[in-house]
C-alpha cells in the first residue's frame, strides 16, 4: 500500500480536515500519479455534505486533478514517469457494455466508479485529489500539454468536458446560434468552447453586471434573462442552449427559445425535478436532453483541442488551508469562475 | 358562397346540433369535396368545449377528413372531379418559412391555419369535417387510394400521420426496440406502424385486458405499466417510446426504460405539465420530445404506405346523430379505436 494524504470529510457536517490514509500499489495497467492542482467543483460540496444522500466517508473529494506521472506498472504503454497527466470524475468502468464499448464510459450500463466516495472493484474506498497522489488504470488518466497553465487545466477534467461534450455532441459550429444558461464554472468554459467553436453565442445571466465578462469569454450577445421582452425577441431562434445551472429555475422561460428540432440541454442537475409544459416540445418538435462529463477518448480530444486553441479555466489559486472558506464561497457564486487548490500547499498529515 | 350544414356547436356547454353555413366557392387552387367519412379525435372535444381557452364558435369539429373532389380550381393540378381525397388538422400555413420551405407545414412559424375553429387569410372563420363538404387549397388536401376501407383511411389524417411522423423521423425499424405508451386512437395507429416499420414493438397498458388486442395489432410484447417489477426488467432498453396519452401521467416510470440517446416522445398534450426528474436525462443522455401531426408531403406518404401495406384505423362507423353519444364513450375510452361518422347520414340543415 501507498501512504498518502489530503484533507477528508468524516461526516456530513464536518469541515475538511487533514487525513492520511493508503491507496494501492500500482497494478499492471495502474499510473501512480502526484497530485499539483485539482479543481474545486460544486458536486464536491454536495457530496461531502451528503447532499445526494449517496456519502460514504471519511471523503477526500476532488475529480480535476492534474499531476505527473511518478510510476506506472508493467503493462502501461500510454505514459512513463515524468509526464503531465490528468484525471477527471470517474476512475473504472466495465469496458465491455455498449457504451464503454462506443467509448462513452460515463454512461457505462453497469455502472462507472467515481474518482471519490465510490467502491472500486478492489473493495477499495475511492478518494479523491485533495491529496498528495492518486493511482488509476491507464485508461482513465489523460495527456496534458505542458504547453497549457496546469491549474487552468485541472477545472478541465470536469467542467471543461461536462460542456465540451454536448456541444460536440449536437455538433455546434458555424451557423449555429447556441445559448448558454449561467455564467459559473460551467458555464464560462461553455462559452469559450462554444465561441471556440464558431458559433454565434449568446450568454443569459440574470445580472446585467455579467455582461462584460460574458463579453471577454466569448459571448456575442448577452441577454437578462428576467427581461421577458429580450427573452420574446429570441424565440424560436437557438439550435442548442446548455443549462449549466443547478439551481431550481424554470425551464418553460427557455425552451420557446429554441428553433424546430433544436436541443434544450441541461448539465447542472437541479435538486427539484422541473416541471415541463409538454406544449413547448410538441409544437416545434423540440428535444429536452442531458448529458454528464464525456467519454475517456473525448477528454483526450477536448485536452488536445485546448491546447492546440490555448483554452484553460479562469481560475484562482487557493492553498489547501482554504478550502472550506472556498466552499462557502462556491456556494455563494463568488469565484471567477473556479479554485484550484495548488497541492504543493498539502503538507504530510 | 357554397351552401353548406353540418353539426356544430354553439358554445362550450351545449351539444352539438344540426347547423347551416357557407363556404367560399373555390377559388383558383382550392378543391372542394363532397364529405364521405369524418373521424372523431379527442381534440374535437377538447375543442368544441373549449378546454383549451381559445374556442371560436359556432364551431363545426372534424378534422380527419374523407370525400371525393366535386369541383376544382382554375389552376389546380394535382386533382380532378370524383377522386377520393383527405383532408387533415391544418389548411392552410406561410409557404414561405424555413418550416414550410423544409415540408414541415404544421410548425409553420408563423401559424398553421387549422382546419377548424381557427380565421383563415381571407377572414373567414374555419369549419370541420363534420359537415357536407369542405373547400380546401390543393396543397391542403390528399390523394386516397380506392384500395382501402375510406372510414378506415380517415383517421390516418390526425391518428395515422401523428404517430406515422415521429416514428419516421427518428428512424424506427428493423433491429430497434419501440414502446408504445397507450392505446387508444394514437396508439393502435402507432402499433400498426411501428410493427409494420420492422421494429420490436412492446406496448405499454394499465389494464392486463388489452394484452390480447395489443398483440393483434403488432405488439410482440406487452407490459403492464403498474408492475414496478416488469417495468424495471425493461430498464434501458428501448431506442424509443412514443407516448399517445394524454391523461396526466408520470413520465418518470418510463424515461429509465429508455437506452442512452434514446428518445422518449409525447404526441399527447397532457393538461398539467408533468415534473421530470432530470437525472432520468442526463445519466443516459436520453431525450425528451414531442411531435404534431406531419408534413403535407410526410401525410401523403403516409396515406400512400398505407394503400401499399393495407393498413387502416380500426374504426367504429356511426350515424352523425350519435356523435354526442359518441363523445361521451371517447371520453370514457369507450372505443375500439375511432369513431367515424358516416357523413351520407347528415341531412341538409
Amino acid at each position: 500500500m501507498t501512504q498518502s494524504w489530503g484533507y477528508a470529510a468524516q461526516q456530513a457536517t464536518t469541515p475538511l480536515a487533514p487525513f492520511s490514509f493508503s491507496r494501492r500499489d500500482p497494478k499492471e495497467h495502474d499510473v501512480a500519479v502526484q497530485i499539483e492542482y485539482c479543481g474545486v467543483c460544486h458536486s464536491d460540496i454536495h457530496s461531502t455534505r451528503n447532499e445526494w444522500k449517496n456519502a460514504i466517508y471519511p471523503m477526500i473529494p476532488g475529480h480535476e486533478i492534474i499531476g505527473r506521472v511518478t510510476s506506472v506498472g508493467s503493462a502501461v504503454k500510454k505514459f512513463k514517469a515524468g509526464e503531465r497527466v490528468g484525471v477527471g470524475v470517474i476512475v473504472d468502468s466495465c469496458r465491455t457494455c455498449s457504451s464503454c464499448q462506443a467509448g462513452e464510459e460515463q454512461y457505462c450500463e453497469v455502472g462507472m466508479t467515481l474518482t471519490y466516495g465510490a467502491q472500486d472493484k478492489y473493495g477499495d474506498l475511492t478518494q479523491g485529489g485533495y491529496s498528495n497522489n492518486i493511482v488509476t488504470d491507464e485508461h482513465f488518466v489523460h495527456r496534458v500539454s505542458e504547453k497549457l497553465d496546469p491549474a487552468g487545466v485541472a477545472p478541465l477534467l470536469c467542467a471543461g468536458i461536462t460542456t465540451y461534450s454536448p456541444l460536440r455532441h449536437w455538433k455546434v459550429g458555424p451557423g449555429k446560434k447556441v445559448g448558454v444558461v449561467g455564467l459559473g464554472g460551467l458555464g464560462h468554459m461553455a462559452l469559450k468552447f462554444a465561441h471556440s467553436f464558431g458559433a454565434h453565442v449568446v450568454q443569459f445571466t440574470t445580472s446585467a453586471s455579467k455582461i462584460a465578462d460574458a463579453k471577454r469569454l466569448g459571448a456575442d450577445d448577452v441577454v437578462i434573462s428576467k427581461d421577458a421582452d429580450a427573452m420574446k425577441k429570441e424565440a424560436n431562434s437557438f439550435d442548442f442552449i446548455i443549462d449549466t445551472v443547478s439551481a431550481v429555475h424554470d425551464l418553460n422561460e427557455y425552451l420557446p427559445l429554441i428553433k424546430r428540432d433544436g436541443v434544450y440541454c441541461q448539465v447542472g442537475l437541479p435538486e427539484e425535478p422541473p416541471t415541463v409544459h409538454m406544449g413547448n416540445l410538441l409544437f416545434k418538435r423540440r428535444n429536452l436532453s442531458g448529458s454528464i462529463i464525456g467519454g475517456m477518448a473525448e477528454t483526450q480530444e477536448m485536452l488536445d483541442y485546448c491546447a492546440e486553441h490555448n483554452i484553460t479555466s479562469d481560475v484562482e489559486v487557493i492553498s489547501i488551508d482554504k478550502i472550506n472558506e472556498a466552499f462557502e464561497r462556491v456556494v455563494k457564486a463568488d469565484v471567477k469562475y473556479r479554485f484550484v487548490i495548488d497541492m504543493s500547499t498539502l503538507k504530510k498529515a
